[in-house]
């Protein structure tokens, strides 16, 4: 969501933002999509629902995990894949303390960035819901 | 490690077990190797251990998750993947489960089976250290 907080410069020049893992995502392409949907549904033991805002995204909380969504999601065309969501409540700084490790920006969705990590995996980072993350459940970042 | 408890269709005709995604596996090529290590090092804020027995991989648990590990695995060839592992207290009746719902064995290593998911991805079920696996972390399979 750049910009609507503070300009990239600012935000990572240091600003006080939380980070965590919050997704594990397979990407499947439409020919495999149900096969998959099913098989990880009978897998994990849990109903994957269909997220209404984003509809080619089915998901459900791991469990034995507390915060940790398996995401599955309909890809166009392309190759199956796993990605990694990072929820930040400051998608920009996040986004500019990652790049400065190493990440690359590839796409701006929504109110989330596609970044590519050294070796082309791909992963997202993507907006926490205001006041989840704290100490307790996430990593601070000075 | 197939046989020791019991013999296959025994164990996959109802003896109760436990499961449990365990770990994330970041498995990349050894050209980027050391530049993906540091990193997911930086980026998830932990130091990331080498394995004693398995050298190939370093590994952390990841910030916010009580039992969920980040795994690093140097491959010597190949293309960078995100795999997953399972743990479960009776690897054969897990993967036998499992094969019902549609993945594949793919390859038997060391105690643990490397397994393919109907869209390809591959995945692993790992033994699980005796008596870690309870109602309350895990999912039971009767």
């Amino acid at each position: 969501m750049p910009g609507w907080r503070c300009q990239r410069d600012i935000c990572s020049a240091g600003m006080t933002h939380y980070s965590r893992l919050a997704a594990i995502a397979l990407d499947v392409p439409e020919p495999e999509h149900d096969r998959e949907l099913a098989f990880w549904q009978a897998a994990s033991g849990e109903q994957l629902v269909q997220d209404d805002d984003l509809p080619e995204y089915h998901g459900a909380r791991w469990p034995g995990h507390d915060k940790l969504l398996l995401l599955v999601q309909r890809l166009g065309d392309g190759q199956a894949r796993v990605h990694l969501d990072i929820h930040s409540d400051d998608v920009e700084a996040e986004v500019a303390r990652l790049e400065k490790l190493g990440a690359k920006r590839v796409q701006h969705i929504g109110h989330w960035w596609v970044l590519q990590d050294p070796a082309g995996l791909l992963f997202c980072v993507v907006p926490a819901r205001p006041g989840s993350l704290t100490d307790d459940n996430a990593q601070r970042w000075d």
